[in-house]
Order: structure tokens, then sequence, then C-alpha cells
């Protein structure tokens, strides 16, 4: 069966016909250079903890994350990956009129809308020469009693809405959701982030991952903030322990680990601008401007055989974007990876594209 | 706030003046022996794997759990605890007209049955001197279009229903969930399952635990077996990688783990007669024949003190049966623990209670 999501190894591996673990994976747009040392150290040291139940109320992570955000704990609601805490915003979305979301839109937003049988309705984001806009949900009204599904920076696009452009929106939904999963990768003074908004706007929720940026999306952690009586509704929703043990010890630690976010950050700001370079020397292939750790891209020919050539002759596994009926087989995603393995990536498309 | 589960260590160390790690915890009813030296190797080998997101098919683990009962991959759905399927199961019994609970019943049935509005029937479990029995089940006719959600062995009280008294409810319910959390700690030889049953009867769900028998609660890690379409369809509900990386690899060693098992099998068959007739010599107290890793005691004095004095003067926590409201204050619960600390907690009892 044909992966819905990047990351999707054991599938990548078969076609290639190796192991998982020699797939160079571009798919799954995750930091190359963790998990930081500080995140196994945290693991390690509390391997010894297994025996016990997680404390159910979480607190020193949501007083480590907090701390981070400037908030008070109560805001915040830790979870089994940012994707588990999609599913109680989709319950929540569901119990409106309906929910607009913008086309092209993360795969698990239709899951987790469905799950609950949420009416979905999808905004086209606009493709112009300078890149992708909100420019469509702006200039239209919306019925009352509807909800907002939107990413930022967004996926697959890499987008970056400003946070003037967002605000507004939270006077014309009943509930705004905001996945900010790849926001962390830029730099604060760069960030768009609402998470400022949210006490004053209660019908705003901010999702963010710690896996993306931190190279953990084995261990399963993220984090909503919210108005502290929806977060206890959700909490009533679920199970006492979602997030396991050692996931919250890594929590704590990275969150405070300066050293790899200057680090990352670095990295990247050289990293993007070379890679988009690169591809855009290819013959066939646009990539776009994007803010986050990956880049989408057009393609003049299928990106089905581009994949499949990739995988057979270079072990290389690029995220194709049939899933996103918006774009079709005529756009790739890749993640942004380290200089060497970007060079392996541009190398391998050299050989099949020519040029 | 007093916990309304087992296991709270983080609310025992705080009336106890100590940390949580100083807590003797008789309250959570988990393997003293574990975890198994084989989880932790697994673990700690499957640490470089964290940068990948987990197999979405989870095939590694559903072979290995298919193959420990001898069924196929397809009826076996791996969850973040047995209690992240609990909350899946809920959503179904929700959508039936009521669902009748043997009272007392484990505190997250509760939870996961009026998370999604269910209509809870609790059937009382009556005590007779020979223990507790589905008599009242079993005796009595119920409406059509109705579920049932029981445990066997049965938690708090431990009692083991016999497979042929729990059979024929399947004709009279639309949907049986058996929460199986703590049958692995019966010798295969005495277990009561309905495992074999799940192809036969499509409207059976069992839940089991793997964190309880193999000591790794902090990991996370249950499993639900029931027919495949109603698998696929909580998949459908919950995000795609609920089971971190690190559980899934402790569950495939585990289950071949056959030292881990029969160890544990030898050390509850002589630690519980023994802890049984520890706890019935001292004043005040009876304790009910169990089948699990725990036992149900009856005390002449308030538990509530009993359970103070035993954080306050020796670090010892039991679990109060408070969040059962048929049991109240004059009832608690202890697990079963390596011989040295039952003793320690019968010394402690004595101390209190004399005698």
């Amino acid at each position: 069966m044909h992966p819905i999501h990047g990351g999707n190894l054991v599938w990548a591996a078969m076609l290639a016909g190796c192991s998982p673990q020699e797939i160079l994976d571009f798919s799954a747009s995750i930091n190359p250079w963790g998990p930081p040392p500080s995140a196994i150290a945290a693991i390690q040291s509390h391997l010894s903890r297994l025996h016990t139940y997680p404390d159910p109320g979480y607190r020193e992570l949501r007083v480590a994350l907090a701390q981070a955000h400037h908030l008070d704990p109560d805001w915040i609601l830790p979870g089994n990956g940012s994707a588990e805490l999609l599913t109680w915003a989709g319950r929540e979305l569901a119990m409106l009129a309906a929910t607009w979301v913008l086309a092209p839109a993360f795969g698990d937003y239709q899951r987790a809308l469905s799950a609950f049988g949420a009416q979905l309705q999808p905004v086209p984001l606009v493709s112009l020469d300078q890149g992708w806009t909100l420019a469509t949900l702006r200039s239209r009204s919306f019925p009352p009693g509807c909800g907002l599904l939107l990413n930022n920076p967004h996926n697959p696009t890499g987008q970056l809405f400003p946070r003037e452009e967002v605000l507004p929106l939270l006077a014309e939904f009943d509930l705004v959701v905001v996945d900010e999963a790849f926001m962390d990768f830029l730099p604060p003074d760069r960030q768009q982030s609402l998470v400022d908004q949210v006490s004053a706007a209660t019908n705003l929720v901010i999702l963010r991952s710690l896996t993306k940026f931190y190279s953990l999306p084995g261990l399963r952690l993220g984090y909503a903030i919210a108005d502290p009586q929806r977060l206890q509704r959700w909490q009533q929703w679920r199970d006492p322990w979602p997030v396991n043990e050692l996931a919250a010890a890594a929590g704590v630690a990275v969150v405070q680990d300066t050293d790899f976010q200057q680090q990352t950050w670095r990295w990247l700001a050289a990293a993007r601008p070379a890679l988009f370079q690169g591809l855009a020397a290819l013959p066939g292939l646009t990539p776009y401007p994007g803010a986050a750790n990956f880049l989408l891209v057009r393609s003049a020919v299928s990106t089905l055989i581009l994949q499949q050539q990739l995988l057979q002759h270079h072990r290389i596994l690029i995220r194709d974007c049939l899933s996103f009926p918006e774009l079709g087989d005529r756009y790739f995603r890749v993640a942004i990876r380290t200089p060497a393995e970007n060079q392996q990536l541009l190398t391998a498309l050299a050989n099949i594209l020519g040029g």
C-alpha cells in the first residue's frame, strides 16, 4: 500500500531492496542533527523508572514547557505526539457547523476531522509568483459557528504566514486551531507564533511538536496550548497517561537545550538556501521558498518515477504529493538534511534528470 | 487532590515527605520483578532509531503478539497502554443503548464511557462467603442493543470468572469488552481468557496490557484483540503512531521472554498465599482470595487513616478504595510484591493495628 505520510521506511525499504536503516530519508521533515545528547541522556537516566506510572499531571514537563513560553502550566497539555492532540482538536471542531482547512493540507487533518464526522471545507491556497498566500481565506466571509484549522508554517508548501494575517481570523471563527509543528525551526525573532494570544482568545488552540525539531518522532511528544477549561475537557476524553515517562523526561531536557537550538538555527539558515539553489538549477525542478526545514518542489516529470528511481538506484526516499489531491504527481517534498546528504540528493537527482 | 488511580507517587511523596523514588508502592499492581532485562536491552538497542517514525502498521509487534496468541496479526491492534484502547472501546459502547458494568469497577471505565456519553448501568458484584460472583449479571435479562464491559480477573476484587460463566453473556449483548489486563499473571493452564473466541464472536473485544506483568507502565503498551474490521475503524479514529518505538521494541522482546514468565508465575504461586495469610492474621483485616497480583482487603478501621500512617511512618503506599463508591473507606487493595517487601508491609500494618 502506498503510504500517506512521510517516513514510512518499512515500505521504502521493500521497494529499495534494503533494510529500513539504509534508507536516506528525505520524506519525513525531521532535524538531521538530533536527537540531541541531552535527550538521550534524559532517556537513559529514566530507564530505571519504567516500573512506575507517569505522573498523570505531567507537572515537571508542563512547568518546563510553560517556562519556555512564559505561560502558566495550566495552559499546556502534553500529548503523545501533536497528532494525538489533533484527534481531540478534531473532536471539538466536529461540534461546529463546518471546519475550513487550507488546501493542500497535512493528511492527518482529514483523518482527525472525519473521525468525528466534522464537515471539512477546503479553501485553496493560491500560488502566486511570490509563493502561497492566505488571500483566498481572508477575502471571503464565513457563516457563523464554524472552525478553522491551519498550520503555520504551512505543510507541505513551507509558507510562513505573518501573524498580522492570521490574527484577524480569530474574529471570524468559533474555534481556530493553529498547528505550529514547524514554528520552532525559525529563530525566535523570526517566528510568527500566536502563543502569546491564547490568554486573550479562548477560541484559539495551538498545537506544537517536539519530535521534528529534536528528531524524536519515534518517542512521540507534542503539546497543546489553549484555555485551561478546554484542556481539562480533552484530559477527560483521553486516558490518564498518554505520554510515556521517557518522552516526558526528554521533553524537560530538550526545551532547555539552547546549544542544540542555536546549532539548528545556524545550520538551517545556510542549508536551506543552498538546497533551494541546487534544486532550482536542475532541469524541470522548481522549488518554492519555504520557512521550515523542508522544501516543496514542482517537477516537470512524474514524481512517482523520480521517487522510484531514487529508491531503487540511490536508496533515497522523497515525499511524493499524491496524498494531496490539489498537488498530485508533479510535486514532491524534501526535508533539508546535512550539507553532505543534501548534496547526495542533488547528485542523485542530476543523475536521473540530467543536467 | 486525592488520586483516583494507584501509582500516583508524586502525590504520595508529598504526604510522606520524601522523594517519589523512596515510596514502597503497593498501590499500583505491577510485577515487582521487572522490567525484564530483555525489555531494557530492546529499548537500549532502539535508542538509535528515535529519529524515525514508528512503522504505522506495527508489523513486527503485531506478528510477535499474534504468535503468542496463535492468531493472525490482523486481529491485533497495539495501543499506547490498554487505557488508550479503552477510550475507543468506550466510543463503540457509547453507540449502544446502555453499557452494563460490574460494580465496583476500575475507575477509568467511567471516564472512557462518559467521554463519549455512554449510558453506564452498574451491576453489583455480590460478595458471598466464597468471594464475588457474576450471579447478579447472569440471573437477569437485558434489553436488546446493549453492551457489557467487564474485567477478568476482576479489579479491584481479584476474582477470576470461569470462561463458562462469561461465554453465555456473548449472546446477551451487542458488544462485550473483556479487559484481561491481569490474565497473564495466571499460568497458561489456569487462564480463563476468551482470546480463542474472537474469530467466532465479532461482538467480542479483548483488551490486554503488557505493562503490568512486565513492569512497564512508564513505557505504555497494550493491545486489543477483535475483529479486523472493528480494529481498522479504531485505527482511523486515532493518530497513525500511537505506540512509541521503544515500547514496540520492548513488546516484541518480552512476549518471547519465557524465563521471565516462568519466574513470575513461580513467585506469585508462593507469594500470594503467604501475603493473604499474613493479612488475615492481623486484627481487623479480611483479605479476599484473588487470582491476580493484588489482594482486596476489608478493614475494620478507616483505610484513609491506615494509608496516612503507612505513608508518614513507613513510606508505604496502599490503594484506598474511595474511588469505588461501592467499597468506600473500609477496603484497600495491595499489590503482591517480593517476599521481603510483603513482610515490610505486614510489619508496618502490625505496628499500626497491633497484633
